[in-house]
């Protein structure tokens, strides 16, 4: 015997999900049999309802519920200031720090010539719209510290420069809190090389 | 700004799984976001299938799309002898063996006098029928090798045991392909104790 089929499926369905193993699969299935109906019909929608309002910005491309977004829709943000990330989770990100008032946005991805991404199929024709369009002071790029975020933010830089926008790359150096002892290598030789004179 | 309500929703309802912790829940919330749309469907839908096709066996209540379940109505098995576990999982373990050829029966728990699960709560009673209508050589008490398990278990064999029936506990020991160096001391001690003699 395995498991019946309306169970199997759902393990199913739980494993192809990121980060869930077979096992975890298994004991999130077990409790979905657990709970009553409408705890199950309510994650179920959850997921449907999630998936039906939600879509993408169609100034930045981060996730959102409305288009313009709520942030591009701020009239309280800097307009002038435009923050590239890969994904929306970045956003997000960004936005728990509480720091930043300019606006973003989201390529979906960065280059990767090993798995065949190509500056076309980033958001990288809708950020030049943007720069043509309204007035940009600066692009602050944020995309991920390794090789394709590098090579993404490299790729920017020699595209946007000779618009005359100010193109800058977010700071790499030791995590606040961590340990001299246990940085790695490169984290180290960057945290190095772009040491600031103190005052 | 927080994230946007739907995606929010659902962040939650994936937190409140077992196992999931906040960033997990995040991951996979952004996940089901970047499926499409058919994809999510069939995620939501496995849920509500599992939950409507499943339900419990009226004779050994395990989780089951019919009633009585596929073990309970195979003639192949042996009705006599009934293995007592606290959890549908654990007949999937059982059955993952391949060696048991008896029928289940699921408690649905353990005695906990501290979590207030008495007798009354579990399956027991459904057991007694069964062993009041059909003939049973042996009851396999294959509750957790755990404080409730074994209350539970001393419970069982002092209710059967005067009904005539034959009442045995699963052997606890150091699991096969373990390290002796590394056995915690409980198990170690119910090794000694329950050795056997070699032929």
């Amino acid at each position: 015997m395995q498991y019946i089929a309306p169970l199997a499926k759902l393990i199913e369905h739980f494993r192809a999900l990121p980060g869930i193993g077979s096992k975890t699969a298994v004991r999130l299935a077990y409790h979905v049999l657990d709970m009553d109906a409408n705890q199950a019909k309510a994650l179920a929608s959850a997921i449907i309802e999630a998936k039906e309002k939600i879509g993408y910005c169609n100034v930045c491309f981060n996730l959102s519920d409305r288009s313009p977004c709520q942030i591009c829709a701020a009239e309280s943000r800097d307009h002038t200031v435009i923050c590239v990330v890969e994904q929306p989770q970045d956003v997000a990100a960004m936005e728990r720090m509480r720091d930043f008032r300019g606006v973003y946005h989201v390529l979906h991805g960065a280059l990767s010539p090993l798995e065949g991404v190509g500056p076309e199929d980033l958001r990288i024709k809708e950020l030049l719209g943007r720069l043509s369009g309204t007035k940009t002071e600066e692009v602050i790029v944020a995309t991920n510290p390794n090789v394709e975020g590098e090579a993404t933010a490299m790729y920017l830089a020699r595209l946007l420069k000779p618009l005359g926008v100010k193109v800058t790359r977010i700071a790499h150096g030791l995590p606040i809190g961590s340990d001299l002892e246990y940085a790695d290598e490169v984290t180290l030789s960057k945290a190095m090389e772009n040491r600031r004179e103190m005052e």
